[in-house]
């Protein structure tokens, strides 16, 4: 049986249109209306026969749906919330796909009425690409998917969570504040250093920006990539996530210092130690299947090596 | 007509046994001797057949050749080239494929006989393993390598740029220390920083290992390939390349806490600024056909789009 029958997606770039291709492939029967406040996305969105029905009104597309998908910016998502809270349906639940989840988790409980079962969530997947044309069916297969319910033994925790499956990700629960500590490490910080380096070397006098792009397979090229991620969906995060991401900053930049200093007295020894203890979490990495983008690679090149062209 | 007859490779990891396979593929009647310090990696190299002649001694695999390429560490250099340099063939050409030019030159310089030309090299190539069956032939393939000769119209130098683009590179000639400040940039910080970063990750308390393991698709991933790179390698490559990736580190930084300052007072308009700039870049270097694994990765997959799993 289907965890949801009728079900509501607001906002369609990356991951709401992703969803919505999930779905359809893998839930065929259930009833889809799509939401995005830009007709030029809506009228898209209908060329590409991403659902049934499409609206710019986010009221009128959630009116009747058992589960309703914020997928807007996380600095979006109160706002969007208030226009939609008077037509949700009595005993459907609301979800989201933010990669911040403790202030979704309380604008969505200062907007939602009593009748609506809130289940906070967030799929780790994406690329650096946005859009309604961006998104694929297969984006989160094998990938984690975590849900910040306050109560996650609920019967709307647990449909959510099985809907998740039915697409194909792993579900994880999780307090929210946590989340945001978790994700401030394995995606936030990254961002930020990714979109601070690809900065700082636009910025340089005796380098020609065509000389940093031609020789960027030396390593600099992956920043690039993470650096091209949606701007405003990012900027919402490091809004949203001001503490966690600020901690971690401090601490990222002590360790930097720290081999600063050991680049400028020629201390090989704690660099060769750093760099030979950070060599076995990629193994591992590997070995829980979360590196599919370079193990597909791999497997359709016959047996080439993990990436390419970024090391030296 | 071949610009070498005669080549000898000393050092058979990732970049000197994908130059041997690259050589046996494009340049199947050329001579090639190569040479391992190591017993247990020359039985290796046999094994996989990489080479005619393989001997665990420098100064005897030199013997003859006409061309003689250092593939070891760049802290490794001045002893090999001391080890070799009476051995080395009157007319003969050294060169190497060290991410650092400018100690590489003048180490060179310092040990090789008159009757030698010196031609430093470095291919923009590579990946995070190492070893002998790290390597692959299409390594260099629509990759730049740079030559840092004090003439580049001398023509040793020319040969040198004629064997690699036998081997599918596209070649550059570049003044040693602009080198080893472009390298800082597009190379050096960009592995400095990712060593860093997974560093920090792997010292939280309130974060486990595993769960940063888990959800590292979000951006996270992408820095762990990187700081799997070898360990000697890249300990050398910062211990001589020290005043350029000091100085860009210092740049990084102060880039590095506007954002932290930005983050601090919620001021979204610079964040945001910040990250379209960035986007444009990404752009250019797709444009500039440096972005293979991901475009090789979109081919093989029907279209999915650039990369997986790394954006939230």
């Amino acid at each position: 049986m289907l965890p949801f029958q009728r079900v509501a997606i607001i906002g369609m770039g990356l991951i709401g249109s992703s969803l919505a291709r999930a779905i359809a492939a893998r839930m065929p029967t259930v009833h889809l209306t799509v939401s995005d406040r830009s007709p030029e996305v809506c009228a898209r969105v209908r060329e590409l026969q991403l659902a049934e029905d499409v609206t710019d009104n986010a009221a009128t597309a959630v009116i009747d749906a058992e589960l309703v998908i914020l997928a807007v910016p996380v600095g979006a998502i109160a706002a969007v919330a208030a226009e939609i809270a008077g037509d949700m349906a009595t005993g459907s639940v609301i979800s989201d796909v933010g990669s911040v989840k403790e202030s979704v988790l309380k604008a969505l409980t200062e907007t939602m009425p009593d009748h609506v079962a809130i289940v906070p969530g967030h799929p780790v997947a994406g690329t650096e690409r946005s859009g309604p044309d961006a998104g694929f069916a297969t984006l989160f297969e094998g990938r984690w998917c975590i849900l910040t319910p306050a109560d996650p033994a609920s019967p709307a925790a647990q449909q959510v969570a099985a809907f998740w499956e039915r697409l194909g990700a792993r579900v994880e629960m999780m307090d929210a504040a946590h989340h945001d500590r978790v994700l401030a490490v394995t995606s936030h910080l990254p961002h930020l250093i990714a979109y601070s380096i690809v900065g700082t070397a636009s910025d340089l006098e005796t380098i020609t920006r065509s000389e940093v792009i031609k020789y960027s397979a030396g390593g600099f090229r992956d920043f690039t990539r993470i650096a091209a991620s949606d701007p405003v969906m990012w900027r919402d995060v490091f809004l949203n996530n001001r503490e966690a991401v600020l901690e971690l900053l401090g601490r990222f930049t002590e360790d930097l210092v720290a081999l600063q200093r050991a680049i400028r007295w020629g201390d090989g020894e704690t660099l060769e130690a750093l760099f030979t203890r950070t060599r076995a979490i990629r193994r591992s990495i590997i070995d829980e299947g979360q590196d599919t983008a370079n193990e597909d690679f791999g497997r359709s090149h016959g047996g080439r090596p993990h990436g390419t062209g970024d090391d030296s």
